[in-house]
């Protein structure tokens, strides 16, 4: 692919990425979204890495600029980008961008999602030059994949927001938590979600959970949190209850 | 240590997995809590890993029979062993464990706490027996230890749970999402939680938010948790949402 010549356009996080990635592997420039009404370069693929809102209005913005263009937003229809290009698709990276953090992209998981069969080939072999998991995913699936990862991710990483507000009131380090973390991610490896859940909510040890309430007594935000997933837990963990008994 | 002589109490996740760990370098037994009635042995100390609700109810069962009792939970104080013997003190494992999922017990921080100055340089040099990381921490921070551990551990594992809901559905499994999970802590390590924060909510993308709220109108608990979470990460990530911009 190395007389494509690639535009990313959006400087955020995920431009940025993919930006570092691609440039070994293609020609490649990034754009700042701001700036493409001024662009006269034409590209072979235009990779959009905007907010989610303004997908649509940036492909418009594009129009004429490029022969291929894609969106990397999991949760926005490829049919965002129509009559932009005759070329269309959707090259999702499921993964959580943050400038300066270096990524094994390698392990990256890439979502395709074309309007020909020819644009999903270009883009697995894209995606290939920096990821060894290239699947294809429709809008649909994608929608979900998106869904499933801000549960499992963004929201994850506010767990660990909730449990530093905790901690810093004993004037303790969050990192003490992260080999319990890497333990608990470990386990998903080996066993299922359900099988692997534990603490007082998954024990039904009432006294612990109404303790745990009292703590929080200050925070009613983290406090219904606290309830909400304990009563998600109680009742999922419901038939392997013997598991975790005496 | 080789001439104490320890019994674990309770053979469940915790009990099972510190027999394993300190068999290796201590003479060790485990006893199922339910049959310490008849037990004849006299233990130097005696480790109760039992339900926390009937710690103090094993605690009196066990008087006269261990020199010096502890227990492992996060969340009882050590005071709910007073009387049980001399030398009374608590051995928290700050970790998530599951029957058969192997542990690497170097990395697993212990809290200390006892009634003297000797019981806790005793229970420290048990500790680091199998743990590099060892800690003293009053029945005040091991709570709030405790507490937060559930969020960052057993919260998350249960979103893997509710991540895991979303993609049956689309028949593909939680575990392409792994790499991600791991990718999260591994940004924490060197950045914190508020700066690590990414996804539609701390971009203030709100059509990203009302479409995935849609999505999971059939599932009005995981719908509300969405929100909660969505909500708390709006609002703390306010200040920095430069990072996250185009």
């Amino acid at each position: 692919m190395e007389k494509t010549k690639i535009g990313i356009i959006g400087k955020g996080n995920v431009g940025t990425h993919l930006f570092k990635a691609l440039k070994e592997f293609i020609p490649c420039e990034i754009v700042d979204s701001r700036k493409i009404k001024d662009l006269d370069s034409e590209y072979d693929i235009a990779i959009i890495c905007v907010k989610d809102d303004i997908i649509e209005e940036i492909a418009t913005l594009l129009k004429g600029k490029a022969k291929m263009i894609v969106h990397t937003s999991g949760s926005v229809p490829m049919s965002a980008l129509s009559g932009a290009a005759e070329a269309i698709g959707v090259f999702y990276p499921l993964q959580t961008f943050t400038k300066d953090i270096p990524l094994n992209y390698k392990e990256i998981p890439f979502f395709i999602e074309g309007n020909s069969q020819k644009t999903i080939s270009v883009l697995k072999e894209l995606a290939g030059e920096i990821s060894n998991k290239v699947l294809e995913a429709d809008s649909e699936k994608r929608k979900s994949l998106h869904l499933a990862s801000v549960f499992a991710c963004n929201f994850s990483n506010a767990l660990v927001m909730m449990a530093d507000e905790i901690l810093q009131n004993e004037e303790l380090d969050y990192k003490i938590l992260l080999p319990l973390m890497k333990q608990t991610i470990k386990k998903l490896n080996q066993t299922d979600p359900l099988k692997a859940q534990t603490g007082p909510a998954s024990r039904k040890d009432f006294s612990t959970i109404s303790r745990h309430k009292e703590m929080l007594i200050n925070n009613p935000e983290m406090q219904e949190i606290y309830q909400k997933f304990s009563n998600y837990i109680i009742e999922k963990t419901d038939y392997n209850n013997e598991f975790d008994k005496l």
